[in-house]
C-alpha cells in the first residue's frame, strides 16, 4: 500500500483514458464516479430519439478495469477536498487519501441564469436525461392523438429545440424523421407528418464551430428534413405552454435545451480561478493553479490553444488531456523531466443531419452527404467499447435502414407506476 | 362510424390476442393501455438480473396494429365504467362507448394485507419494477465493496427472494449466477462468490404447480448453483434490515417479493362478485355476470376447469381466453349460436433454473436439464414478437454463453439526476 496511489474523479472519456495510460506504471488507481457506467455521449441523442436502447451506450465502468488488479472501482460523489490533507471526501463519509488526483468531472447544461427552465426544457447529459427526452416526445404524440382543442393539438405536435450546436441538430433531425417516416401509420387522429421541428439559435447559423460552407449545407438539408430554422433569435422565456423567443411565441408543449454548459465544481473543491462556465483555469502542464498534484481534464478544464481558441468540450480532447496527464504522472515517478506542455491536436469535427447525410470537418478537407454519413457512422461504431456495444449499435442502424422502424420506443418511468392495464 | 365498437381495456398477451383474432371481423376495435408498450413478462425476470434490456421484450402497442385501421390505440388510464350507458371512462374526462368490452387489465403482486411492505421488497410486474430491483441488485455489490462494518456488508451481500414459483425460481438462479459467474472479477475488496442467495417458500416445496419429481430436481439444481432454501418457512416481518421468517431474521439488504397476486379492479368497475384475490368470477362464455357484453380474460378472471383447479395466471391461458372472446363476439355478430363453453387446455408448464437448466411438464412427458432449457429458450424466443427481438434476445443470450458477461448492468433513475461525475 506504499505505492502511489492516484485518484481519479468520473469515468468519462478523459478519466478513462487515464486508467488505462497508466496500466502498468507501477500505481495504484482508485476511480470514482457518481454513475456505475461510462457513457457514450456522442451517440447519447439517439437514446433520446428511440433509435438506441440505454444499454448500447454504456457500460459498468468496473467491468471495463475487471483486469486491472491495479484498478479499484468506487461508485461514490465527492462532495470536497482537503488539499492539505490531500484527501477527498465522498458523500457518506469516506474518504480517500491521495498521491496524484485526476479530476475528470464533466459538465453539465447550462440555463445561463434561468435554472426555472429546466424542468419545462431539459437538457440532455445522462441516460436519464435521455430517457425523460425520450418520454416526453412519445408521450406529446400520444396525447395529440386524443385532443380535442386543434390549439393544443398543434403546439402538442410542435417540438422546439433550443442551441444548434451538433447535439442540437442532431436531435431535430432524428424527431423530425421519426414523424415523417416512422410513425405516420400508427396513428389514427392526427397526421404526424404535419409535426413541427422548430429548432431555435440565437448565433446567425447552425454549427456554429463548422466551416461556412459546411455550416450552410447543414441548414439546407435540416430544412429539407422539414426542420424550421429559427437562426438570430434568442429565448427569452420557456414554459409548460412554449418557448418565447425575440421574434415571437412558438406554442410548443416538448422543449429541449441543448445551448449552454457549465463544469462541474471543481473549481470551488479547490478554490481556485475558474472561468464563466466554472471551468478550471489550469497550468500548461494541466495541474491547477498552486496544486501540482492535482489535475484537471476534459470539460472541467479550461485550455486555451496558441491560436486563441479554447480547446473544445468533445470527447477527443479530453481523451488527449487524460492521455497527457498520464505522462506527466509517469515522469514525474520516473524523476524524468516533466513533458512539453500539453497541446491539443484537432482531428476534425463531425455532425449529422437526420439518418443519412453529416458533415465533417478536418480543416483543409470538408466532407458532407451521405459519405460523410459513411465515415460518421463507422468512427463511432469503431470508437463504442467492446464487440457486443459495436454489434448492437450498427445492427440498431443496419434495422432501421431495412425496416423504417426504431425499436427503441418505450415510455417508462411514468410517475404511477403500479396497477398495470395489462394481462 | 356505427359499425360494432370493441374496446378492449389491457394490451397484454389476452387484449393483443383478442385484437389478432378480430382482424376482418368488421368491427371496429380501440385498445387502451395505461403502458404505451405490450410487455413479455416471462423474460421480465431477466431485465431484473441484467441479461436483457427492456427495449428487449416490449413493444409499442400502436406499433403492433399501424397495419391494422381497424385499430385505434390509446394510451390511457380506465378510472370506471358505466354499464347502462356503456362507457368506459378514462382518467382527463375522455369516454369511450362501447359495443362490446374486453378487460384484460391483469393482475399484480399482493402482499396479503402488507402492502407496507412493498418499498423495501419490491414485486416484478413492470419494466419499472424490473430496472428498480436491478439497480437495487447492483447497488448492493457496490455499497458491500466500500462498506467497513462486516455484519453490514454481510447484509448487503444477502439477497432474498420470497416465493419460490416461477418468477422466485428463475430470480435467484440468475442472482447466484451473476455474483459467483460474472462478478467475482470486477470487485477488490470483496468476493462476490460469498453472496447469499435466499428463496423463502411457505410451502413444503420449490414450484409446487409443477410434479414432485421436477419440483424436486429444481430445488436440487438450485442448490447446486448455490442457493438456499428455505421452504416451509412463513414471511412475517420486510425490513430495509432483512426479513424475519418462522424460522428465524434473515439480515438482508435486498429483497425482492414473488408471492401473491392482486388482480386489477375490473370486478369494482362492474360491481360483480370477485375471489379472494379480486379476480371476476366470469360465466362459461368469460362475460362477468349480467353483462354479456362485458368479458372478463386473463388474469382478471377467475375460470375453473372441469377438474376443479383454477385455469392458471400464465400467457397461454390468456391468449386462449382472448381468442374465445373474440370467437363469442364474431358469433354474435354473424347471428349464429354460440360457442361451446370456454375449456382451456394446458400445453405444459415451465421453469428454469439458472442460464443451464430447465423443468418443463406436459403432463404425461416430463423434461428436466439442458435439454428442457434448450427447448425453453427456442419457445420463448419462438413467442416473443418481431424479429429484431429475436435476434436481440437470441444474441444477448449467446453473448453470456460465450463471454460469460451480462450486458445490461446499468444503473439508472437514482434519486440524484444531475451534475454528474463524468466528461
Amino acid at each position: 500500500m506504499s505505492e502511489h496511489h492516484v485518484v481519479v474523479v468520473g469515468g468519462g472519456f478523459g478519466g478513462l483514458q487515464l486508467a488505462n495510460d497508466l496500466k502498468g506504471a507501477g500505481v495504484r488507481i482508485t476511480l470514482v464516479d457518481r454513475r456505475n457506467h461510462h457513457l457514450f455521449q456522442p451517440l447519447l441523442y439517439q437514446v433520446a430519439t428511440t433509435i438506441l436502447s440505454t444499454s448500447d451506450i454504456a457500460w459498468p465502468i468496473r467491468h471495463l478495469y475487471s483486469d486491472r488488479p491495479d484498478v479499484t472501482t468506487v461508485l461514490g460523489e465527492v462532495v470536497g477536498i482537503d488539499t492539505a490533507a490531500r484527501e477527498v471526501a465522498l458523500r457518506g463519509g469516506m474518504t480517500l487519501r491521495y498521491d496524484s488526483l485526476v479530476l475528470a468531472t464533466g459538465a453539465t447544461h447550462a440555463y445561463f441564469g434561468r435554472d426555472d427552465w429546466e424542468p419545462v426544457a431539459p437538457g440532455l447529459k445522462t441516460l436519464e436525461d435521455a430517457t425523460t427526452i425520450r418520454r416526453r416526445i412519445l408521450l406529446a404524440f400520444e396525447r395529440a392523438e386524443i385532443e380535442t382543442d386543434p390549439a393544443m393539438r398543434d403546439a402538442l405536435l410542435t417540438f422546439t429545440i433550443v442551441g444548434a450546436g451538433p447535439t442540437g441538430v442532431e436531435l431535430a433531425g432524428i424527431i423530425v424523421e421519426l414523424a415523417r417516416n416512422t410513425l405516420p401509420r400508427e396513428f389514427r387522429n392526427i397526421d404526424t407528418r404535419k409535426t413541427r421541428v422548430v429548432l431555435v439559435e440565437a448565433g446567425p447559423r447552425v454549427l456554429p464551430t463548422f466551416a461556412e460552407e459546411l455550416s450552410a449545407y447543414a441548414g439546407k438539408a435540416l430544412g429539407e428534413l422539414g426542420v424550421e430554422l429559427h437562426t438570430g433569435e434568442r429565448v427569452l422565456e420557456c414554459t409548460p405552454a412554449g418557448v418565447e423567443t425575440s421574434n415571437g411565441v412558438i406554442p410548443s408543449r416538448t422543449i429541449v435545451w441543448a445551448a449552454g454548459i457549465q463544469a462541474s465544481p471543481a473549481a470551488k473543491w479547490l478554490d481556485v480561478p475558474a472561468d464563466r462556465a466554472g471551468r478550471v483555469i489550469v497550468e500548461k502542464d494541466l495541474t491547477a493553479p498552486g496544486f501540482p498534484d492535482v489535475f484537471v481534464v476534459g470539460d472541467t478544464a479550461s485550455v486555451i490553444q496558441e491560436s486563441g481558441a479554447p480547446v473544445p468540450g468533445i470527447a477527443p480532447a479530453a481523451k488527449q488531456q487524460g492521455a497527457y496527464a498520464a505522462k506527466v504522472i509517469r515522469a514525474r515517478l520516473a524523476a524524468k523531466p516533466s513533458p512539453a506542455p500539453f497541446r491539443y491536436r484537432h482531428q476534425g469535427s463531425l455532425a449529422t443531419i437526420g439518418q443519412s447525410a453529416a458533415i465533417i470537418d478536418f480543416g483543409r478537407i470538408k466532407l458532407k452527404g451521405w459519405i460523410a454519413w459513411w465515415i460518421w457512422g463507422i468512427a463511432h461504431i469503431y470508437f463504442l467499447i467492446g464487440t457486443r456495444s459495436r454489434f448492437a449499435v450498427a445492427w440498431s442502424w443496419l434495422w432501421i435502414y431495412l425496416s423504417g422502424q426504431h425499436s427503441a420506443r418505450l415510455i417508462t418511468q411514468k410517475e404511477t407506476m403500479r396497477d398495470d392495464n395489462r394481462t
